[in-house]
């Protein structure tokens, strides 16, 4: 039986989702859950993987198992197994040609930025931070140099794995609800640290220390040291993953309707 | 010179606002601030003192100095010695008669509250959480019974050290976003534990386990063990005093456009 979970979870404790050998990450914790919860061991695939600090509201995994329970059963289970930052917010039971990866259609990522004279606090690893105002309309011209199908290489960490730097960014939405700006990102993929990488460029933009053409200028140079310094990982929320609609998997979480 | 000071903190890496001996508050990392900063010892006064877990939007402070400094330098300073997650908004002088305490008007509070099936993650310790779903009529009759001048001895702590019981609730005002309740208070002033006995028994009424008219007989029974268990400090903001206009000090911080 192959079984999907949607999983929350705020990233400041954690070195980022992949496993890693200090298990001090989001996966080890997880399937130390679920392992707990089968009495057997469980190794997962994601949908996408974060960074150190960056949070989760809908990351999407599979895994096999021979263990039958109830969906709300594996939930409630694995819950009470997790940390209280980690937490199961669905199970649903796929078909075996399900892959939470190669499945996936495409995902969305939001940065939540304060902009004010004075640091986060109340909020801190919750939402990044300016102090200089950014201007709307210089942003959302930059955008338009990054849409569509490029060669994202400007915008990729040294250490990016994927296979190719082509990637089709779908739509950056930008908008602002008191003192906190909200950037929606959403591409067929990312690559290692390329919402960061956009987002010091747009940043840089939006405080008028670069014109939005500049970052057609940093696209074509197809070379990251064109490019800003990357955005810290504070305010970045993994939103999840796209589907067809056919394999009837939930798009969103509570945890949505929190984000300013 | 007299400065007052609005304040920001996390809450839940400190054991209340209230110096302890274990230094593990807020007034203690905010003193040790500003003892570093002046090079001398520093005592404040706070409008409303808040209990461990729970967090200030904007709490505010005052305390006598002679070191003259701009008050943007005042906030920079001290925010540059502070924890990451405490931080001064504003700093301003104020007249040698003013007292943060006294002066204030009433004080404001907020509940945030999530209902899901499952438990925050991603918002741990910032909401409070419900899984049963609250009925909203039935907490807006409960609330009428606790309006105006009361006697609220069923909703004191029994470390409550207020010369008297008696104190006048203007206003809860309850509203939701998504999955996500705010319940804001108003009173000229809260005894220990008063704002978490009152939520435990609007939760329970929203959850149909009283009626609203039971909490008009928990108030008129002036007895502690009437009311219900005192909910969760997670979700609690102390939103801060308000003062009398003449005295020119703000009424909020950017932090209050993220609340849900």
């Amino acid at each position: 039986m192959r079984l999907a979970l949607g999983i929350s979870y705020n990233g400041q404790a954690y070195q980022g989702w992949q496993s890693q050998l200090s298990r001090q990450t989001v996966q080890d914790k997880l399937e130390l859950a679920l392992g707990k919860f089968t009495a057997q061991r469980v190794s997962t695939l994601c949908a996408g993987r974060t960074d150190a600090g960056v949070h989760g509201l809908m990351q999407v995994v599979h895994f096999d198992t021979l263990l039958e329970r109830a969906t709300s059963s594996w939930v409630r289970g694995t819950n009470a197994l997790l940390p209280r930052d980690i937490a199961v917010e669905w199970a649903q039971v796929v078909p075996l040609e399900f892959h939470c990866r190669a499945n996936a259609i495409s995902r969305r990522y939001a940065y939540i930025v304060m902009e004010s004279p004075v640091r986060p606090s109340v909020d801190v690893g919750r939402v990044g931070w300016v102090f200089k105002p950014l201007d709307l309309g210089a942003m959302q011209q930059a955008v338009k140099h990054l849409l569509g199908e490029q060669d994202f290489s400007s915008f990729r960490a040294s250490a990016c794995q994927a296979l190719s730097p082509i990637k089709t960014l779908r739509r950056i939405d930008i908008s602002k609800r008191g003192s906190y700006w909200r950037f929606e990102f959403e591409a067929n993929a990312f690559l290692h640290h390329m919402i960061r990488n956009i987002m010091g460029c747009l940043v840089t933009v939006g405080q008028g220390k670069q014109t939005p053409q500049w970052v057609r200028h940093v696209l074509l140079e197809r070379d990251r040291d064109a490019a800003a310094p990357t955005f810290s990982p504070d305010g970045l929320y993994f939103l999840g993953p796209c589907y067809a609609p056919h394999w009837g998997l939930p798009d969103r979480t509570p945890a949505f309707d929190a984000l300013p």
